[in-house]
């Protein structure tokens, strides 16, 4: 498989593994992690038309412009599972709580493979209170998405910056002349948490989650500052 | 193995499985569910003794009367692991937090091998809150202990009941004359929930969770009332 220059999903490649290793199950996010980009509806048709079990991790869905989600395919796919969290949309990361939207024929086995404990009370409560209050959660939502290609557009003006355009509450930027390494210690030192991935194909870049209005602001300004 | 007429540990038994299956791996709860009881130092002792990994779930160990941990003793053995829990002394059991003492030598391996997330925010907050405030809990533990022993007494009046000596938050009963299953379902339809086991050797059996002195009145007029 070649070396892609996205984060794109390069079907033929998958197509291929399915074919020569036998690979039985296709894990993918939509959004993707970590550039944010969306899977088409085509590429999404070869894919599940593939003899694998494929699950989607529609975690960050919310946050995509036409909420393009692929969870009503369930319905006609027997090899397609949907995954949601409450972590993303919802700001519910520390109660560990989502839900999987899977074909009929699953639920028995889930239930013999499922962790012996449910989801905590806690965390029960706190996506109960979620949906009665969809209206608020929505109000964030589009926030972000409003801060999203504001911030897109000032990283863009950064000259060492490039960043992806993004369906996900995250900008991916590589990082041209710099290290990517040294400018999130220079962020941290600042008290700004950005990510940096330390592995082969990611190293040379920072993946920054969409904040306030305030903290876009300060991000920038160092940004602006480094070297 | 013979059959055993009470829930102790056949200390000989698993001597024997650890000869001729080569078992690995020993796992016990102390004080003991269903039963409530607990082990003694003595057949700890041989336990420990034998070449496999002894890992001991201390849940209840805070309603014993002499409160006897085998905590300490992961200090001088290396195939010793004490699993303590915050749901049953701390009411936490919604919460899903609890914690394990293990020789140093398995704590790499241990963040290799744990789930890939943590304890939610809400379960360490509960269990923070806790912490800070353990005299209060200390006096739950104490009126607990307390229940106990006056239900054990009224238990042994009913003729047709059998409480086992428990060293727990609940009473195992051996359920005489009448079907353990339906004196469940009676106390059920009077809104009073007991624990059945419908499994062979506990089936004639009820256990029975300390409740507050008023749950147990109730309790006790409706096992007064049956047939």
């Amino acid at each position: 498989v070649p070396r892609r220059t996205d984060f794109s999903v390069y079907i033929d490649a998958v197509e291929q593994a399915v074919a020569d290793n036998h690979a039985r199950l296709l894990f993918l996010a939509n959004p993707n992690n970590p550039d944010g980009g969306v899977l088409s509806r085509h590429d999404f048709q070869r894919l599940v038309d593939l003899p694998i079990l494929f699950v989607m991790d529609e975690a960050y869905i919310q946050f995509s412009d036409q909420r393009t989600s692929f969870l009503e395919e369930v319905l006609h796919h027997e090899n397609l599972i949907v995954l949601r969290t409450f972590s993303k949309w919802a700001g519910l990361a520390g109660m560990r709580i989502g839900y999987g939207i899977f074909p009929e024929a699953f639920v028995p086995n889930l239930m013999r493979a499922k962790q012996p404990y449910n989801v905590s009370a806690a965390a029960e409560e706190a996506a109960l209170v979620t949906m009665r209050n969809l209206g608020k959660a929505e109000i964030n939502i589009e926030k972000i998405i409003e801060q999203r290609a504001y911030l897109f557009g000032a990283l863009q003006q950064i000259p060492w910056l490039s960043p992806y355009p993004s369906q996900a509450n995250f900008i991916l930027c590589r990082v041209e002349r710099y290290e990517a390494r040294e400018v999130k210690d220079y962020l941290r030192n600042q008290g700004i948490l950005i990510r940096y991935f330390n592995k082969p194909g990611l190293d040379d870049h920072i993946r920054i989650s969409i904040g306030t209005s305030q903290q876009i602001q300060r991000l920038l300004t160092a940004l602006k500052g480094y070297k």
